[in-house]
């Protein structure tokens, strides 16, 4: 027996992030990073903010950082809600609406996070399963005693999304919140952002990371949009001062950069287009991608497969969800990125 | 009826943080910052590390920083856990001990943020008194349901501090983990600190802040020291990437300039012991402080000479906790600053 720690936490696995090596050099696809640098704007910014002033608090609810994301998402100030990081936002509403034995639906495969957090909550899991052509049935995410339902859309492993009239339909069968998971959303196609449905759907929650598009997994910074009352709430559970004033500043920086993550976002596109071709050509299974990775299904066995590109020093992520076809998720890098991860897998024996 | 929100959430106040005035300038005496800025090998290392690799995830859990942490209290790497501030530190802790109902412990006039996490829980307050001369019955500490309990040492908003001796005491009455909550250790003796009860006290966890000492409120960062198989448990409950790159980079070279922080020390407990002699003459009643603030009670109504400081632009923090005096918490600021607010005191009408 270990003393002190609730059984239910000591009985979970924990989370576990996909590899980060901190001192060999790999080709390094598969944490789903930017392979661009963050604008240099905001590494000017992030300098500038290296001040005396990193003695004071930082503002606690991020005023400035808020009405930027409000002026780029149309929306008001009150409605947005800064994170350490869209994790930290995902923490935040599942301590606000979940307790002991509270169901939490969502689908797999899927992020596998939304598992973890509601086991640290004491929660039941409902997990809904996508189809092998990655739909889902809306009508059984919902039900007695589901208290939050989770979507990453577009969503990983498989890079697929559902247009917002879709969403807006999952929303409106739901008495419960939806947190729609825009982690990815900054690679999609405009029909598949749901910031829209905030006004008019008051259960709908949408979370946004500066991990992906804006090139900042390092700084930790997320947001979420809602109806001001839900996150007048949700502003009592998360930490007086959760966001550092760098990431502020650097947020603000990203979002005030525009032209910066346009550009960055083709580049990605295109060399996402090229990767997805070229595995298709190997006979891989790869569904049409609304994000910055591709899932490579059939084709080669994924887990030698994973190993022979690892022992070349490209690194890649190797998924196996039961009852689902394993496969690699593949980060999309930049094009001598790719180029050097076909070349490993055209010499595979 | 609010929907969606645990009842429990939707009938907390939350923890309502210090005044961060953005816009105004105030002599700011309020929040307990450190007035000198952090080290210029910190910030050195700041602008050093504003590089492409902010693109990259951070050390999920921050070896090196945790290998500096290690090295100063002659501990292993493994027994420590950094954190995005010692908030956030505070917060995991929580969550792996308290579930709904449970009682946690800690003692009053103290950092009222103990009661909001107890209560962000679920779980139940068991509040132990401080006698007005800042004593507290040990006994009255554990008990039935007791699973956590705090005590701030040095303690706010007293400034009081017990030695490591009689928190060793402590620990050994209680069948639960007891949090030293060391955010202002860094200004006390060293009788005063208890990382050195961890290695015989399974059930001790003594927290640390960079926001006071190391003049780094601004970056959030914290940690703790306990036994590796919690530190382990921990880990679990905390978000993947709690702490962010920057962060991680300034604490370390925090640590590693110790000279900097025994010089902005000794500043700071010469200007705190002119500010309480000159207090003690203006007839207040201040306990001998183990901190970088003083408590200041008695003297004059408290209430009219914290708008009066406020109406000339000093800020300080007024305290009421029922069943003691109200008064007012000042922060150790500059000799320059502390001038400024005996002037202000002094002209009040």
């Amino acid at each position: 027996m270990t003393p002190y720690i609730r059984p239910h936490i000591v009985s979970m696995a924990g989370y576990v992030p996909g590899e980060q090596p901190q001192n060999v050099v790999f080709t390094k696809l598969n944490t789903n990073e930017n392979p661009y640098p963050p604008s240099p704007a905001v590494k000017e910014a992030l300098v500038a903010a290296v001040t005396d002033r990193l003695r004071l608090y930082p503002d606690p609810v991020g005023n400035t950082f808020r009405r930027a994301v409000a002026k780029l998402h149309d929306v008001e100030p009150e409605m947005v809600l800064a994170g350490n990081g869209s994790d930290d936002i995902l923490t935040i509403i599942t301590r606000a609406f979940v307790g002991a034995g509270d169901l939490v639906a969502y689908p797999t495969p899927s992020y596998l996070l939304y598992s973890t957090l509601t086991q640290l909550q004491d929660g039941r899991e409902k997990v809904v399963p996508f189809s092998h052509d990655w739909n889902l049935e809306f009508e059984t995410f919902g039900g007695p005693g589901v208290k939050l339902a989770f979507l990453a859309n577009p969503n990983s492993p498989s890079g697929t999304a559902f247009t917002h009239e879709e969403v807006g339909r999952l929303a409106e069968q739901l008495d419960c919140p939806l947190v729609v998971d825009e982690a990815y959303a900054d690679f999609a196609a405009p029909e598949y952002r749901s910031v829209s449905l905030v006004r008019n759907h008051s259960n709908v929650i949408v979370t946004r990371s500066f991990s992906k598009g804006y090139s900042l997994a390092g700084i930790r910074l997320g947001y979420l949009i809602a109806q001001p009352w839900l996150v007048d709430h949700l502003m009592k559970v998360k930490d007086s001062y959760n966001c550092d004033m760098l990431s502020l500043v650097a947020g603000t920086a990203a979002i005030e950069d525009q032209n910066y993550l346009a550009e960055t976002r083709a580049k990605i596109l295109k060399t996402r287009d090229r990767l997805a071709s070229a595995l298709r050509q190997r006979g891989y299974s790869v569904p049409d991608s609304q994000t910055n990775f591709v899932w490579a299904t059939g084709g080669r066995p994924a887990r030698p497969t994973f190993e022979h590109l690892k022992e070349h020093r490209v690194l890649v992520r190797y998924m196996a969800y039961p009852g689902y076809p394993d496969g690699l998720r593949i980060s999309i890098g930049t094009d001598a990125e790719i180029d050097r991860l076909l070349e490993v897998l055209k010499a595979e024996p």
